[in-house]
Order: C-alpha cells, then structure tokens, then sequence
C-alpha cells in the first residue's frame, strides 16, 4: 500500500470531494493512523491538530463521509478523496461544503445556504469546529 | 479584503478546482504575497516550500491558472480556487491533474491519460516539481 510522505509534523492534507456533485466539502490533515483507518474502515477520519487526536468526521454529527476512493498527487504530499457525506451539511457550521464563502474585492459573500441548524446537531462544543 | 489565517510557517493551502469540469487540479501553498498576486494579477501563485520563493503557476510551461473564483473556509486556514487552465495539463509530471493515481489494496494506479511530454515543456529541469 502506497504510503503518503508526511509532512515534518506527521501529517497530510486531504481533499474531500462530494463523488456524486465534485464540490470539494473540506480539507482536513491526516496522520498515518488516521489515514490507515480512511481506508481500512471505510469512514474518513482525521487528526485534528487543535485537539491533537483522531476523529472520524460524523462522530458527534452523524454526518460521516464514507470513503470511495483515495488519490495522492505527484509528488505524494497530499490526498485526494472521494467520499459520500452522509447528512446535510460536512460544515460544521450547517453548509453542504466548509467552503460557502468566497473572496470578493468588496469583502466575503456567502454563496450556500445553511442545510442544518449547528447548534441542533453539535450543541455548544462544536467539537468538529478546528481541522 | 478578507485575509486569510496563514500556518506558523506563514503558508495556507489552496486547492485548485478547474472551473468547468469540477476535477481537482492540485494542491499548493500561498504566502501573504501569493495570495495577493492570485487575486490581484488574475494568475493563481504559490510560494514553492523546496525552493522558497514565489512561483506563478506556468512560468515555466506557460499553463498558467487564471483565478476565477476564491472561497475560504470556515476555519479561514484553507482556499479553495475555482480557476481556468491554459493548457493541457497542470501537472508537471504531464497529467491534467497532478491526482492522476488512485491508491488500491494491490497498490497505485494510474487513472488519467498523459496530455503532453513534461520533458518537452519543462526540459529536464522540471522546475514545478516542487510545492
């Protein structure tokens, strides 16, 4: 099995992309546990560096994101995903995508609408808040 | 203008998604001064970590990324840029993406079709090698 060369810190960034619609929900850092479970358990899991342990995304929400298929770039530092999201929202702040905001020269402008209610589905922890 | 939350090492990833297949080109890394020029210029740029300087996608090859669209994420420590290729491939290694490998039990494999010589457009040098 083809092992992804780490960063200096142990980790990897990972894409996450939606295979049916292509939109890339998220990106999140995996060490080699956290990427050995991604494929052998079949949910995308990662390690949070502001918690610094594992997490399998979907563990407080239920919005898992069932692995489908693993690609590594060039030069093999990052990870390409695709998944299927489980749930509403992969935000953890209720959109589809953790990307619903884009760079405008007159500022930033949402550009999704919210799927969910966050504090419904987190409460007040928001324990998925930090990748 | 929204700035984003760079890394201790003043990085911040942006993946790159061609704008009208959907297909995830690649992922490099934006300084302050990358990001400026990616927005300003209309030419996506990176800071390259191996070489330690600015590097506009396409210098070299002349497959530059025009930015169309930049989103952030919820954290604000990820970009996602919708961008324009012009040109075959955006990997240096010849492939439209530099994800041209899925990882299997039995190993990589090669997923994409080469689109141009890289030796032909980069010489030996391979000077993008490097993100």
């Amino acid at each position: 099995m083809l092992e992804p060369k780490y960063q200096e810190d142990g980790l990897i960034p990972a894409i996450i992309q939606d295979r049916h619609s292509g939109k890339v929900l998220m990106l999140g850092y995996m060490n080699a546990e956290a990427y050995r479970q991604t494929l052998t358990s079949g949910f995308v899991t990662f390690y949070s560096r502001s918690r610094r342990k594992l997490w399998t995304k979907g563990e407080v929400s239920g919005h898992h994101l069932l692995t489908r298929e693993v690609r590594v770039d060039c030069d093999q530092d990052a990870l390409l995903i695709q998944a299927d999201l489980t749930g509403p929202g992969c935000c953890h702040l209720g959109y589809r995508s953790c990307f619903f905001r884009k760079v405008t020269p007159q500022g930033e402008v949402i550009i999704l609408d919210r799927e969910f209610d966050p504090t419904r589905v987190y409460g007040e922890k928001h324990p998925e808040s930090q990748t």
